[in-house]
């Protein structure tokens, strides 16, 4: 039978699926994967994946995991000799409280015992009340935001607002959802802001192609852009959304890695309290967070949460009922999302080397946001802005005349060139700005900061390396063509 | 602000997601949940969730996971004493191939090593080579379904034929992509067996409403109905789905759970190669499995994978792609994928104990099995078929003309009516037969056999007690009123 002819053959199945696009797996992965099975190097900086780059996960997480995973460890006469007292507490208790253990669906919104823990999180960082039967746990933050935009997203005059560029979560989904996503460009000259004219802009634009905005989704502490936006910024958010009767998302997976103390980070469900009636009893907020992000890094197990904010309870029922589709969230993920949001306190035993262990994680990626930082800002016609939070980097690349023709002939588009030779120079493999959309006539790329300290110089050593050889390969860049494209 | 000027007010949603519907979290869940929330007791035979009735997962699956979540474990001078030397060897050669172990995200197709011992489960089992590349691995079967009619099914034209009775899970997702359920009676009195006629019947009614059939699950083992498929019932299906050019869905995870030896479990993919070209060549066909069942019960962790047989690399490339949106399938869950495809052989330390815990997990359900299917048929107008394989039991009501007008005044469908009674008087939570359809003017209750043996008997003794007041209560049941309405 040729292969048309099948019934899941590419022709045939669902154009939705089809159309979404996902840069992170896109032809930069494909070939990475390609070069590791050929034996050759490779330095994944293309996702913020930080245990695969060495990162250790912290010790009582991990401690506790496998007290819960295998009970019978508890009982070991030799137990005490490995674990601490509250590692072993720590573990009694959520063996107490998950029915059945680890191995046990729980309810499709997740245990209650965690919930509630995730609630006081919440409530004792914001100063405001929150619920546990308003959290609802999933398998990772990218889950919680497709159970979102399932309900909000009816069909293709149903817009998402999103930044540009954007994290390709959004994009994809919406696509696979067959709504339409509507793209308000962040500044880069002034460290990536938000703007309000930028919003409005975006929200016309929409309007004239007769789309309902019904959310507007921002990343704060920004993926790939690595900004953090200001208090104002966040007001003005509510601003805008109330106005036009718009459900906010707020994509805050790296409240933990901030590496500057003039932009903290604030929650939007506290500024929305902050302001008080009518937004705090009318704003319509989902907000996400992860165990995958912060100095956990704790990916592979795919845990996360979303918290609702005034949002319709028959609507609430509706998202349990499409998790209980899925029968139950990951457990063992809900163990871990209960330890960072209620970690051990002082006088525990785990205390000390809890803190320890977290706080060097963050201030070494602090350390590394700062040396990619200026790498890239000594590189000829590349510039970046700080990374301000979040794991990620998005440097501007002004590319020579020549390298965007070169990328023509080849069939490519010119940061995907860039990025290609890069990979195959130097083993560093990034995404090409282009997958998370990007200003019209501009190139960038986005790298992590996750390779561990003691090779990060080396990988800076790399892209400096390998750029100076293209910009000799290729000429100076032609900023006035980058310009005129822009016109 | 009123809830329906809300955005996302119940009204205002995805019309999709409020179709779907999912029996298993339906009134009777919330009911039992209610009721634990005021403090009574809930037996939960609502759902195969063997740990949460008290069902002890398998040691050497636990001490590997504990080993690899804790990998400072294996340096501890105190590790030999507590773990055996082939569960340290295993969780070594996990942590060797993993990059990053299992806090690090892994391929979205799932780690190369596990789809390996997959691949090479499949080919031991079934006699025919097997390929990691055409194996995924998701966090759980149910994704894996979800993945595949995500291709299949375009819009309301696309039909997918399931079973009635049928797991709900294919009823809903049809309904979240807007597709067609088109459903095929199993035979009740011959033991829910599957028959050429009633496929037909399906087929011909689907194309006379204008669907194009592209799909046909079909669950072996079978849920809700406990029957085992004979391999003449295999080989009708590969013919009439040949014929029809229709892809073949084998919901086979209920393979290790089989208790009678007449009709033991053989894979599709074995009939397909068993019966050669055009079949083996030709025929479309996804197999799912996990890790949840069987006499594992590793529900929480959310494990599973499908394997693909004859499907078009490009859409192969399609489902990567969707996987990737989500970044990765849970890790922990392949490490207890790969240890229940590749478990430990004769002369390893583990073997004995792994062996007899799995085999008695397995003699205990066959005695449950046994029990429940008794107890059934010594009530008064109930009867069960035999349960041969999975984790449940269907048995038929024939409940009398004053409970249906009672259910009737209540508001409720007989059989929900029922189980609530039920649910009420004896804490016991079961699903009403009408949550995976049955035929018309029938009704009937899924119960599982979960409880653990200490409790059973007093299971199938409260549901005996409880039918016979029921009876009492409602007087004698009404038969000739069922036989009328299905004219």
């Amino acid at each position: 039978m040729a292969a048309n002819n099948k019934v899941l053959s590419y022709e045939k199945i669902s154009a939705h699926l089809k159309r979404a696009e996902y840069a992170v797996a896109g032809e930069l992965f494909q070939t990475a994967q390609r070069r590791l099975k050929a034996g050759k190097e490779v330095i994944f900086t293309n996702i913020g994946n930080p245990h695969q780059l060495g990162q250790k996960p912290l010790t009582f997480i991990r401690h506790v995991l496998a007290l819960v995973t295998s009970p019978d460890l508890l009982e070991h006469p030799d137990a005490r000799n490995i674990f601490l007292n509250d590692e072993i507490e720590r573990a009694k208790s959520y063996l107490k409280n998950i029915q059945g253990g680890i191995g046990a669906y729980a309810a499709p919104n997740g245990t209650e015992c965690v919930r509630k823990e995730v609630a006081n999180f919440i409530q004792s960082r914001d100063g405001y009340p929150a619920c546990s039967d308003q959290v609802f746990l999933t398998n990772g933050a990218s889950e919680a935001v497709r159970y979102v935009l399932r309900a909000l997203i009816r069909g293709p005059h149903d817009g998402l607002m999103a930044p540009i560029p954007q994290y390709p979560l959004y994009s994809a989904s919406v696509g696979l959802y067959d709504g339409t996503l509507c793209g308000y460009e962040l500044d880069e000259a002034t460290g990536w802001s938000l703007s309000l004219p930028a919003l409005e802009q975006a929200y016309i634009k929409a309007q004239n192609a007769g789309v309902t905005v019904r959310g507007l989704v921002f990343i704060n502490p920004g993926n790939p852009t690595g900004n953090c936006f200001t208090y104002q910024n966040l007001v003005d958010l509510v601003y805008f959304c109330h106005q036009r009767n718009i459900v906010i998302l707020a994509d805050e997976v790296y409240q933990e890695n901030v590496y500057q103390s003039e932009r903290p980070f604030v929650s939007m469900k506290k500024v929305l309290h902050d302001l008080g009636t009518p937004y705090s009893a009318e704003c319509e907020l989902i907000s996400f967070h992860s165990i995958s992000k912060g100095p956990y890094g704790e990916c592979g197990w795919r845990g996360g949460y979303f918290e609702m904010v005034n949002i319709d309870a028959r609507t609430r029922q509706e998202f349990f009922k499409l998790a209980s589709i899925n029968l139950s969230p990951t457990v063992p993920s809900q163990v871990i999302l209960g330890i960072i949001t209620n970690p051990p306190k002082p006088g525990d035993p785990s205390y000390q080397r809890f803190t320890a262990e977290r706080e060097e994680i963050l201030a070494s990626m602090a350390r590394r946001a700062r040396m990619i930082v200026d790498t890239f800002n000594s590189m000829e016609g590349v510039s970046s802005q700080e990374v301000d939070g979040a794991m990620y980097c998005f440097p501007k690349l002004e590319l020579p005349a020549a390298a965007i023709q070169a990328a023509k002939d080849a069939g490519k588009k010119p940061d995907v060139f860039y990025c290609l030779k890069l990979l195959e120079e130097t083993g560093i493999s990034t995404v090409p700005g282009s997958g998370f959309e990007q200003a019209a006539g501009t190139y960038h790329l986005r790298t992590t900061i996750l390779p561990q300290e003691r090779e990060f110089g080396e990988v800076c050593r790399r892209l400096k390396a390998f750029h100076k050889n293209f910009m000799t390969q290729y000429g100076a860049p032609s900023a006035p063509v980058q310009l005129q494209s822009r016109l």
